[in-house]
């Protein structure tokens, strides 16, 4: 049981990047909606030790360019020294001029590019650690304080089917009874206890009469609503009025740290944010402004698992509540939202995944290690971070990369390949 | 080499708290002079792996009460599970009515009780860890940056030796030239790289040319003056104007939140403190009032390693710098203090230390461990800390203070007691 002996150097002995595709749903948003594959990058770590961590990135073609620099980089390094894989990734992303790819549709445009580069490094070098050492990853980040994470069942506005294909199992949702038939369907398989509205996609009346049916259908259960800064500041105002009593917080109703600010100052509930302050540099001007009250934590974007409780111990510091923002995933990223999430002890609020929207049978790591009861993920206790990598399926969903053509997310894009009329404005209304 | 198997729960199984007293110089400061011993108090936590990890904190008995309280609630606790530790003190601390006991002769009077309490198990948690995983404790920090952490000179007024005993080897310094004579023998000794005069104890105009006469000496040196609040605003201000390009940081002239931003918004050069922010509660009104530069850490009251490690997160969000507080010392806190400066990258000035006022042969730590090269402690490598508790040391230092009677930090009392007439004022100048 007792390590005696010294634990030397294990240095990082090489890096496999493979991005890969997996079929997503026509989720609607803001900026437009979902494509029918969702791009991710797995990051293997490999050391001399023989152990290999895991890390999942978006999967953007800029991106990956910068993942390959980054991987350069650490090659050589010590993988207990995460605060030198910083020096070198932020290094080596200083000497790049690599382009885009930040793998948000445009919508989180101000986070920090070695943060992103960093984070899956981050993570696969603690799931590294975690297996030489022989403990699961919530204790290098300080000891898990609950045993399951609770999420949130993320509602979308969506169409019955991508076009010219076959309706998905989820159907359409594109009225107040279409999002609570989607809502009734996610509580009953998932248990979730609480619910998020992704807004910005119809008319702010619409999706008032849509969180009034839920907060109907759902009485006891904390829901949010996020239209993506699809509102301006006087609308954001007239939404929080009419929802006053119904919402547990507010998510991005308008643009920037200023408009947040004043839309704060005149609605009762909190307002969360994981677009005005994507970064450790818009924390100071957040918190002058008074802009919110609840940020949405990232790893995927904050620089990992390290530098996300970082971000909670400044959360906790300010007063600021703290949940969890979420993109498309695969299960890597759904260890690490966990083992986070499980270590924070001031994580406030249910997290956010879009879990529900993936094939169950798509994923780069093999089935058991995570599931859902009662909305909630039990923390893995297996070494690292406790899911283990399904080479087929890896190589399935990079084959599917190869195939589908897509190299970037581009929601707006394809809206506009179905809708030529569609327009990106922000804000919309 | 490779931990294949889990290393399951450790478990503490107990907690021994040993009250120690070393001799100590009759040091000046702005509320009075060091008593001839200072005490501090050796956490040693044991767990049912049969690793016991260290901890040193202060050793007045109001907070050796409190250690005690806490020593029962973190029992069976799992030894990688911080965040428990954490919250089970709070809890126990938060039915405590202990009074007192904070162990800084009144000088840092705002910290957190729970935090203060926390470190020595906090740190104790982490040797153990190092010490099962076979790796430093700057590893389970996120790994060194640096090789060796570099310290500064802590400079003193001193009387020639305590009244009624001889005079100590390091002679009076109550003038410039004492201040440089010291100084000199610092620099030769220890290679310091920067100097600090703990000030606050003559008129400031005789504190301002010993600052002066430093610089004279010592060219190419920083230079640091803290009064510890003994002045005024505008006495600040004054002795500001004065060390113009003398000084690498004004510590502490003046005291509060709102007096440091008077003097701040009137000197040019940064101003630090171990003073007014002292817990995190009192970062947000600091940071609001543009108060300090600077902040110095120090993981005793600081909540430990890892909180100490938030607090880096914060300053380097905020751009403040960050610098580290000391206060007599035993070679458990030196250990801990190098582990932390070295896995924290924005740990942007050297460290204070009270290490050369130290008798070499009163520790509790088996000496070879710790050594200054070029004022820097190299970062020891063993697992965990990477010293060794001196049981023969421990069991010295522990019979001196049951002997020496004293139970409590009280520089203004002996101060009193020598001179009846001394008065505690703040400021005083
Ligand atoms: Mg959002
Ligand atoms: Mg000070």
């Amino acid at each position: 049981m007792v390590q005696e002996e010294l634990l030397g150097q294990v240095s990082i002995s090489g890096v496999t990047i493979t991005p890969v595709a997996f079929t997503d749903p026509p989720l609607l948003n803001a900026v437009g909606v979902h494509e029918p594959y969702a791009l991710r990058a797995v990051v293997q770590v490999h050391t001399d030790a023989g152990i290999s961590g895991l890390g999942e990135t978006y999967g953007d073609a800029g991106h990956l360019q910068r993942l390959q620099v980054a991987a350069e980089a650490v090659t050589g390094a010590d993988v207990f020294n995460i605060n030198l894989l910083r020096q070198r990734v932020a290094a080596a992303l200083a000497r790049d001029t690599v382009q885009g790819g930040h793998g948000m549709s445009g919508m989180v445009t101000g986070s920090s590019t070695a943060d992103r580069v960093l984070s899956p490094f981050d993570v696969a070098a603690l799931d590294i650690q975690g297996k030489l050492l022989g403990r699961p990853v919530s204790d290098l980040l300080g000891g898990a304080v609950r045993e399951s994470v609770p999420f949130s069942g993320y509602l979308f506005y969506k169409w019955a089917g991508h076009p010219g294909h076959d309706e998905d199992s989820w159907g359409a949702a594109v009225d107040p009874d279409g999002v609570v038939r989607q809502a009734r369907r996610m509580v009953d398989e998932y248990g979730f206890s609480a619910l998020k509205l992704k807004a910005g996609v119809f008319h702010p009346d619409q999706e008032i009469a849509a969180m009034e049916a839920l907060r109907e259908e759902f009485p006891d259960l904390p829901l949010r609503i996020d239209p993506n800064a699809a509102w301006s500041v006087e609308t954001s105002i007239r939404v929080g009025h009419a929802l006053d009593g119904v919402l547990e917080y507010l998510e991005d109703p308008t643009p920037g740290i200023e408009g947040m600010a004043q839309v704060r100052q005149a609605v009762s509930m909190p307002l969360a944010t994981n677009m005005c302050v994507v970064s450790f540099a818009d924390v100071p001007p957040a918190v002058a402004a008074g802009a919110v009250d609840v940020i949405l934590s990232d790893h995927h974007f904050w620089g990992g698992l390290r530098r996300s409780q970082a971000l909670a111990g400044i959360t906790e510091t300010f007063g600021l509540g703290l949940s969890m923002h979420s993109n498309s995933h695969l299960g890597i990223s759904l260890a690490a939202m966990v083992h986070l999430a499980a270590a924070t002890p001031n994580l406030d609020y249910a997290c956010d995944t879009h879990w529900p929207w993936k094939d169950p049978d798509e994923d780069v790591v093999l089935p058991g290690a995570l599931r859902f009861t009662d909305g909630a993920v039990p923390v893995p206790t297996a070494p690292g971070l406790g899911v283990e990598l399904d080479q087929d399926g890896l190589e399935k969903l990079h084959q599917q990369y190869l195939e589908c053509g897509l190299r970037g997310r581009d929601d707006t894009g394809y809206m506009q390949r179905i809708n030529p009329e569609y327009e990106l404005r922000s804000p919309r209304w």
